[in-house]
């Protein structure tokens, strides 16, 4: 199991075809375009200066978007993985 | 559906023809030039170091003006939108 | 209307000729130039770290100054104006 | 009337002959050189995180040293004044 | 003994060949590419602005993956280790 | 007299020849290197966010050591000064 | 005496010879290597925005590794000294 810590979240990369279930298609145009991924894993949140700390807003099995060119790829018991950081998710597909 | 995280917001373009509904014509100049959008999601807010979280100052079906190169391109169910954050919104047009 | 948000602030340009009626004059050197302007709305207010939002020490009606290459310009129902940040502006004409 | 905001100061220049009044002088060395200023107006202060408001530090009629390159010239009912932020002030002259 | 300072730790390289015992084998593709370790000795955590002091997520014996480029190399009594911020830690392996 | 503001300092240079009082001698070689001053003057301190004045760490007639590109020379009254920021000052001499 | 000011540290480099008593050998590879010193006296320690002092976790005596490239280098009664911050500092020998 990946464990990630503090406000960072594991991700399985969702293909994004020209039909996938949840319907994302990235448009064709010069703006940044962002991915689909499925969560598996995520940390125990961000530590504020006030010592609190702010849960994550994604769980797992979340599907979600996030940034394009964000993350770390990691091939963990045979499986590639993207660990990314709660701020580079852009929205979840609900 | 789009569920935006923190200071997020989902908007759908509103294209700014010589003549729109709430007026807006984007002068011809040098300057940056904003656009205008319809709010279609928001997010659940920002979280302040204090671990208050500080509710968005728009609200679904706000038609807005934002900074013209911000956010990130979205098709989703066979329709486009702009995720923004709230920082890239310059004013409500009300 | 345009409700600016935070702390941003919707102006008028004042044209600055040789002699308004504020009496500003910009002087030719090579130091960075201030523009006049009306203020026509104001934001909410800027949101600290502890939560408290700070009124804007701007009021509808002033006449300001402002840094001149500061602000995003907007037309709206054919009247243009410049959409700026608290911080960009220098001083109020009392 | 000039009113600057938050932590800005109004002055006007104190030019800085061979020897003036308070007798500063400037070296002419490699470094930065500083200017000599008289306050003719100030700023409400700084807002801190905490909400508090710092008063400034400077008063009308201080004589003041700041820092060559710091400010914004105006010229306001013919008379030339310099717009600084507290922060650009060295020293006052007392 | 090797004693961390604050958020820092120190870990073992274990080298990640084509099959280790926890299983990470990095992907071949243009994106950075996260290493393995052991962590052999961990700080005393980060300081927090309101004087909290932050445990680290990780203790000694987690395995972990971390960022390639990060940390200090450091040859102590004959072993080497590398010195790594708590924040140049991706995820432990659980 | 010149009355630095927050966390400013004034000092005299004080030259450090081969052999000094104190026994300062910068050592020849590509490192930064630091010069010696005597405190002649320091401000009220630097304002937190929480709002509390920390008073500096160093008094008038303290003999420092500083970073050797720190500051801004003033000639006043015919004396040369330099202007430093607290956080320029490496240590005392004691 | 050298006082080092707020989170300042004053060493004694230890000449990292290919044996030395606490054993620290440095590698021989392209990545960034510490150098080992040894403490000859602290600062009183960092001021949070709090207004909390925090002492500084290294005592004189301690044999440390710092990051190679960091402090200034100084003589001092015919001794050569470098000044860092703790946050150069990696570890602690002990």
């Amino acid at each position: 199991m990946l464990k990630p810590l503090g406000d960072r979240i594991v991700i399985e990369l969702v293909e994004t075809e020209e039909k996938t279930a949840s319907g994302i298609v990235l448009p064709d145009s010069a703006k940044e375009k962002p991915q689909e991924g499925k969560v598996v894993a995520v940390g125990t949140g961000r530590v504020l200066e006030s010592g609190e700390r702010v849960a994550l807003e994604v769980s797992v099995d979340d599907r979600i978007i996030f940034s394009k060119y964000a993350g770390t790829e990691v091939k963990y018991e045979g499986k590639e993985y993207l660990i990314l950081r709660e701020n580079d998710i852009l929205a979840i597909l609900g």
